[in-house]
């Protein structure tokens, strides 16, 4: 029996009696995924917004003593379910990543004598943070609410795109703090902040800016800050001790000086608070200038207050969750998919500011002329059904983040497409160049807004820069030897799907001698096909296969996130090919079957990561992408229905409504689009072609709202929790085979209808 | 008899031989000052120029095994000439201070086994520095070559305002290198360097900045370099070693890996190279980003050669030396004159990129509107004569500068003007509020480019910040106290005289009630005078004076770079009161011609900051500026000639055209400004008044070319040096007073005449 956090019975009574149409949001609960590894944020945001204004449980890789602590990885979010204290709030953060970065600015509000340091979660008393409690604790789209019990202080969240708005309500209090600890960031590694200043522009305006040297190496982000009253008095600490001090030592800089530099520091401001006293905060960020910032807090906040904030945001919230509008058997369904929309809507994130500035590669301010800028690309996740669910009901938004892409690359001094981008940064995680998957999906999907032929360009280009982590190798012999990169396996069958997706775009765009080349270079998979054990295989510079293999341990074996059973699948391009090598559809069948069914050692779930126990079925991983379209390969054979069952199987396991309900990280989003297509029923099985493969609807009905005016509705006969199995399918009426549907199709309007049926249709 | 550089005789010869007019440029010898406590560097810029592009032959405070080197202090500017070897080639330094910070972007060119370690001076060999003799040194204005003998490479330098340009010529090399050090800076503390970033665009062209936590706490450089020819490859090695490296892992960066970044970098670029090949490189300077580093470079050499660049400059230099044309007894006083000249055009300097922007103190980038922006102000120096020269020979260019101060002002977190900037940073040297005087001069002079009355707003401003430097307590008490603040007696003293020239500005504008105001505090010199005996003296909080005192100390007496026997005489704006004080002239006299003549004990020498004991005559310190003044004293008394004589006095011992011919820190131009007035025959005794005191002229005539249209001669008869007494001063004909002469007279255009005499006038 699983521990998990089901959302209250009232609610739920609440929501049965009917709520106002089109209140998306009441579905959302945005503290799933925040138990384990989940690795998404409660607080509070709007859709792509530049701030996440959330909680920080814990954050810091070395404790205070300065002892590593190996559980930093469980903080990407920087909030853990189970943890007894809040640090603060911070601006910035990452949804569901597996490494990370960010958790800018952290924000505490204390009473009592000022603590600087932000304490021990064994020992809360020891610090500025807090004990809460999750009875105190509301969690929506764009407000989060809870209780310091430490300091009996309300605190209160909520955004615009670039302006994170806090209120607390104090106790009466003759020593109230409001701390500022610019020391704070998620993955803090030693030495991570380069530098922080600070300015006292007056009694109620901060301005500054903290660079860091982490998972983006050089990354700078501004800040303007406004108190709703003015403080009584301010200082600040550098708890790093400097051998040149210059002439600032005339000062004494620690109380009321208003000018603050250095490597470590921690603010403080001070107020004398009434009982139920409020104190608001405006915090602005900006990529560009502590100016931009100022002009982006009075152009989204001014004039309007904490509710009108919080409602405006919601109102976003629910005119973007409303592109989907479903009907589904019951709440929980209802809370999983609007969730995992939520998810899917949070990044990537606005990356510019009010005025179109933005901060390029080269570090050089740029502005974005007739785009929105967007940053936070985690490419090797949501090249896969991320970006095709945006291609889908965000087409528009969807060019605009290529269009940030191309940027990216003109501004890379490799002239790269991003591998893993956020924050004018390459941060090179992950393996392939599938920027190119996303472009060629939407290339072939017919998405305007963006010069196709540069974007075109651009991902040849990406494709053929030699030092890229094997490229050279892959280029010379048609795959990435094993003794030249480690992921040697993974990182050639990547390859070869993004050439092929490449080549789909060339072809729409008539380019047929780039076709040519990259649907040669697309096959490449075969070259670590080791067809006499009948899997993907390590082969070395030599021609010959590496003769040390274990097909499954996921740890260098050759492949990254996943072992040669799961990775071997992994030919979207060219699935019947596959099917061929792999000895035939009987034998590829039955190797699919055991993957869903056998029994592994306990090792395997001890060295796989990002995922929880409960990401795997079998042998199969859901918690890492590589297996995303493994469900949907059955369609390939003479036995659909079983993609049919699989995919319904892996929802009802992997996707729960409770803060634990994530099997693996979110990943920005792609677990979550995996969850939104799976549901609808159809998947993207490989992104740069238009058609999806059809699994199992898990809804009643749902209607998409299209930006070009249609609508297209999935509509479920004979649902129910059995009802896993389509016995037929009808396309306007029109019956229809049951395993591929055309973007296209969808595009012209209509509707789409499965009937369903408890055996499957033989 | 002194071990001084003289020029050689060759040179002397052909110039009494005549060389075609205008080419003032002959008579400058940059390497004046760069022995002992000049601090003058001997590199190559243009007027102003935002790059000071110079050798540097020692600069780091601790050695490579970090200890200490105490001598740090003498590389201010880089470079001692006695030093045996040449690091490399920075692009900025600044002229004649005393702290210091800057030497950015170390360039060396090097042949042989690649080396990314200076070594040292004691052991060339372990490093890439080289060897270097004087035999083989040119320096002229915008121009500096010398061989580098360890490489046998000749290095040759000039510059544009926002440009250095290297000329190398090599030996036949397989191995050559060009050496871009990130590490090496002047003032170099542990830590100092904050962050580099460097992108190698493509084989020819480098961007990226540098930051770094000097004298200046935040400052970033940006820049872009251009080779004349390609390299061949190309690495970098990062000496910190950081916890978190990120994915940047996966690649080698050290060898041909085109993006740089980290705290310690050394970056190479290798050639082959042909005997005497020359690879020229070209490195432009932006405070604001690579991008318009790189429209600098492209705007200000496009098109043109070295030797094109070098003569322009050189012309630029010539335009600008030519504003005062003299005619001397001889050649070294035109060498002293023009190198003096020289030395006062080289800062504040151009802090602003050709498109206008520049960087904020609150690091935003701003756009210089109608106006050339300035950094580098040295003003509790530069307010007593540099200024005064600008008002009167660089009208146009002294009102650009106050309109840097007042940018400066506005962007300042404390609302001040300038106390001593450089580089979008208030570093908060020394004491007093000199801009103040800087901009009262100008207002009473008439100077217009500027708004007078926003400018007298910023004065007043400036001159209420409570907590800066005991301001509060000199606003409540009159006076600084001891307890408050150290140098107590002479901030107090910089105060009231700052004040009283904020109040001649009010009076200018007809703002009376500021007038009366500041002339109030103006009298607050009256607070430190002891009158039992007869000096300024520290005082205490309770009113009463300080038990423990030494009148001769310049050490914790309440004196900064002075002893109350130099600065109880600094009362400019009230002499005549002060001499009264002081127990009338009689005593005054005696006091005064005491000064001059007095032995001190060697332990005085020693402790006394930024002067040789060259710099000392008696017990009048010319080294340090308190006393720049106290010659012109005479003039308040019946004895004027004693003024007279004392200036022709340390006109010679103080200046010599010579490497050690400074007898302290030239400070920015002021002690080279104070040479340029004493020799014309007159000097800005009090900044803010019109008046000049007229000492003795040690040229034989001199012409003022006005930027009214207008010029005024100085023309001297009887000239010789025994002849040091004015014995009559005809003004455009008529007789007039020998003690002052006014602003406006000199306005008008015209000529003053002095009748020189072997014998006072008494």
């Amino acid at each position: 029996m699983k521990n998990r956090f089901y959302l209250c019975s009232l609610v739920i009574l609440l929501a049965q009696a009917g709520v106002a149409q089109d209140q998306w949001i009441q579905y959302v609960n945005p503290l799933i995924g925040t138990r384990k590894m989940g690795h998404t944020f409660p607080g509070a945001t709007v859709p792509f917004g530049a701030v996440q204004l959330s909680p920080d449980t814990d954050t810091l890789p070395y404790d205070v003593n300065g002892t590593y602590n190996a559980g930093v990885y469980k903080y990407c979010a920087g909030y853990q379910y189970d943890d007894p204290t809040i640090v603060g709030f911070s601006h910035t953060h990452f949804s569901g990543t597996g490494h990370s970065d960010l958790g800018d600015f952290l924000i505490m509000p204390t009473t009592g004598a000022l603590q600087l340091n932000p304490g021990t979660a064994a020992d809360p008393g020891s610090g500025y943070r807090s004990r809460f409690r999750h009875a105190t604790e509301t969690a929506e789209p764009n407000y989060y609410k809870v209780r310091l019990d430490d300091n009996n202080i309300l605190a209160e969240l909520t955004t615009t795109t670039r302006v994170g708005v806090h209120r607390y309500t104090f106790p009466q209090s003759d020593d109230a703090h409001i701390i500022l600890d610019l020391m704070h960031g998620i993955y803090n590694y030693a030495d991570k902040n380069v530098w922080t200043f600070v300015r006292v522009e007056n009694d109620t305006l901060i301005t500054g800016f903290k660079q860091t040297n982490g998972w983006a190496r050089t990354r700078t982000v501004y800040f303007a800050m406004v108190f709703s009253r003015p403080f009584r008095s301010y200082g600040f600490t550098n708890f790093k001790n400097y051998p040149y001090k210059g002439f600032y030592k005339r000062f004494d800089q620690t109380k009321n000086f208003p000018e603050m530099a250095g490597e470590q520091i921690r603010a403080h401001f001070d107020f004398k608070t009434n009982a139920g006293e409020q104190i608001g905060i405006r915090f602005a960020l900006s990529p560009v200038s502590t100016g931009n910032a100022l002009e982006n807090l009075l152009a989204e906040t001014s004039g309007q207050d904490f509710e009108m904030i919080r409602k405006k945001g919601q109102d976003q919230w629910n005119k973007e969750l409303g592109r989907i509008r479903i009907e589904a058997q019951d709440r929980e369904s209802l809370v999983n998919f609007y969730t995992a929309l939520y998810h899917a809507f949070l990044s990537p994130t606005v990356y510019m500011d009010g005025n179109g500035e933005y901060k390029g590669l080269d570090q050089n301010v740029h502005k974005a002329s007739g785009f929105t800028n967007y940053t936070t690309f985690s490419l090797w996740d949501t090249y896969r059904a991320l970006h095709p669910l945006f291609s889908l009901v965000q087409p528009r938004r969807n060019s605009d983040m290529i269009r940030s892409m191309l940027a990216h690359q003109q501004q890379s001094v490799h002239k790269m497409l991003p591998v893993w981008s956020h924050y004018a940064n390459e941060n090179w995680c992950m393996s392939g160049y599938h920027s190119v998957p996303v472009i060629a999906d939407a290339i072939v999907k017919g998405l305007t807004g963006f010069d196709a032929n540069q974007a075109l360009d651009a991902c040849i280009q990406t494709a053929n820069v030699g030092y890229y982590d094997g490229l050279e190798a892959y280029l010379q012999k048609g795959y990435v030897p094993d003794d030249v990169r480690p992921n040697s396996v993974s990182t050639t069958m990547e390859y070869a799907f993004d050439d092929w997706s490449l080549a789909q775009a060339a072809k729409k765009l008539g380019r047929m001698d780039v076709y040519e080349t990259f649907m040669k270079r697309s096959q490449n998979w075969k070259n670590v096909f080791d067809a006499s054990i009948g899997y993907m295989r390590p082969r070395l510079s030599d021609g010959t296969f590496r003769k040390a293999f274990d097909l499954l341990s996921t740890h260098g074996q050759g492949f990254i996130e996943g072992n040669a059973w799961n990775f071997s699948l992994f030919v979207p391009q060219d699935p019947e090919g596959m099917i061929r090598a792999m000895g035939g559809e009987k034998r590829f069948v039955s190797h699919l079957d055991s993957l869903f069914t056998m029994h592994l050692p306990d090792l395997f779930f001890e060295e796989t990561e990002d995922i929880t126990r409960d990401g795997i079925i079998g042998n199969y991983v859901h918690g890492n992408e590589p297996s995303h379209h493994v469900a949907y390969l059955y369609n390939f054979t003479g036995q659909p229905w079983k993609t049919q069952e699989r995919v319904r199987m892996i929802l009802k396991k992997q996707y729960q409504p409770a803060v634990d309900g994530l099997g693996g990280n979110d990943d920005c989003g792609q677990m979550s689009a995996w969850y939104i297509f799976s549901t609808l029923g159809f998947y993207p099985f490989a992104p740069g072609s238009e058609d999806y493969q059809l699994g199992s609807p898990a809804i009643k009905k749902a209607v998409l709202t299209l930006e070009n005016g249609k609508t297209f509705t999935i509509d479920v006969k004979n649902q129910g929790a059995r009802n896993v199995y389509v016995s037929k399918v009808l396309l306007n009426g029109q019956p229809v085979n049951k395993r591929t549907l055309k973007h296209s199709d969808i595009l012209k309007g209509g509707i789409i209808q499965f009937i369903m049926a408890a055996r499957p249709a033989k």
